[in-house]
């Protein structure tokens, strides 16, 4: 790395934090972006600069937004009597790219997680009955994670929510479809005979 | 994407157009700069528009540089009386990282090629003779790769060279280390052969 110049070598070091870059990745980047247009890189570092300056959490939904209310929250098109509860912004993103969903979102901040001190205070609980109050919504579904924490979340919610004049849905789990029984553990094999329903 | 608000999308875009950097892994950089601490992204984003400010051609061995003169010139400790001479800043660095060399360098800027329209000209060719002429250097060592444009452009130097007072080398070719001579190609082989040297 001496035979850089220090600018070149600030650069690779910075780039060497991003998950998955090595320090022969960062190397190679380094030296793209030597080269690049002075329009291209500076592109790049601009748009990391205004990430850093716009993104900020939605004020109802808590998802990624640009703006105090978010896009999803702000498009008269999705339904507003579905609610869809999740834990982080990861999995919201998850089911919009299934595009199998054209509700709304509430994202919690996480999981109810005693081992780790984290309990309802420390997620977007109050703002979610904030929401329910406010009489639109019909149906919460529950899309928390299935491990411990996500399905202990969704039945403290669900126990919640049990005075509210809303349906309460949880998310499916069972067999992944393409999935091959005898590779399915013990347990999703255990929920997915347990909610197994009728074909019509 | 379209889940995701204006600002990262762009960001993904921009970091899409790296080499070896995917729309997947994009996605996923940008969201670790999303969730990053402000100054650590700042950072990276400043290392990249720093390098573009700074970086520019030493002007005496054209190599990388963020001042006028870079650190390999400036440096007493390098010997004065030996440079190699390479295409690119690539073949410089290969050269550094091999710990092997002790000298100073001269980039030429690429490779003569009649059937791309590079000529002489286009090289840094007449600075060369120029440093040639200062009178400290004895030896100058032609490290053009080893391809047709390569071999050709260090055929080319040693002709030049035959008026001055210097000696004139070539880095030798052959069968790489740990290299099985039946993997290796014919005129590599050939090179080999016609290069060898006497054992001491
Ligand atoms: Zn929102
Ligand atoms: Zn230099």
């Amino acid at each position: 790395m001496m035979y850089y110049p220090p600018s070149i070598r600030h650069l690779i070091r910075h780039l060497a934090t991003l998950p998955g870059i090595g320090e022969k990745t960062a190397e190679r980047l380094a030296l793209h972006l030597v080269r690049a247009r002075k329009k291209d890189a500076e592109a790049l570092a601009y748009s990391i600069l205004n990430v850093k300056e716009k993104i900020r959490l939605c004020s109802r939904c808590f998802g990624l937004s640009d703006t105090d209310v978010c896009s999803i929250c702000n498009n008269p098109s999705r339904d507003a009597a579905l609610l869809c509860v999740v834990e982080n912004v990861s999995e919201m993103i998850a089911i919009e790219r299934s595009g199998a969903y054209y509700g709304r979102y509430h994202i919690l901040q996480g999981a109810l997680s005693p081992m780790d001190g984290i309990g309802p205070d420390d997620l977007r609980i109050t703002e979610l009955f904030a929401r329910i109050d406010e009489g639109e919504i019909k149906e919460i579904i529950l899309a928390t994670n299935t491990h411990l924490e996500g399905e202990s979340t969704a039945r403290y919610l669900s126990e919640l929510l049990e005075r509210y004049p809303v349906k309460v849905t949880r998310i499916a789990s069972g067999v992944p479809l393409g999935g091959d029984l005898k590779y399915v553990d013990q347990l999703t094999l255990k929920r997915a005979m347990e909610t197994r329903y009728v074909l019509e």
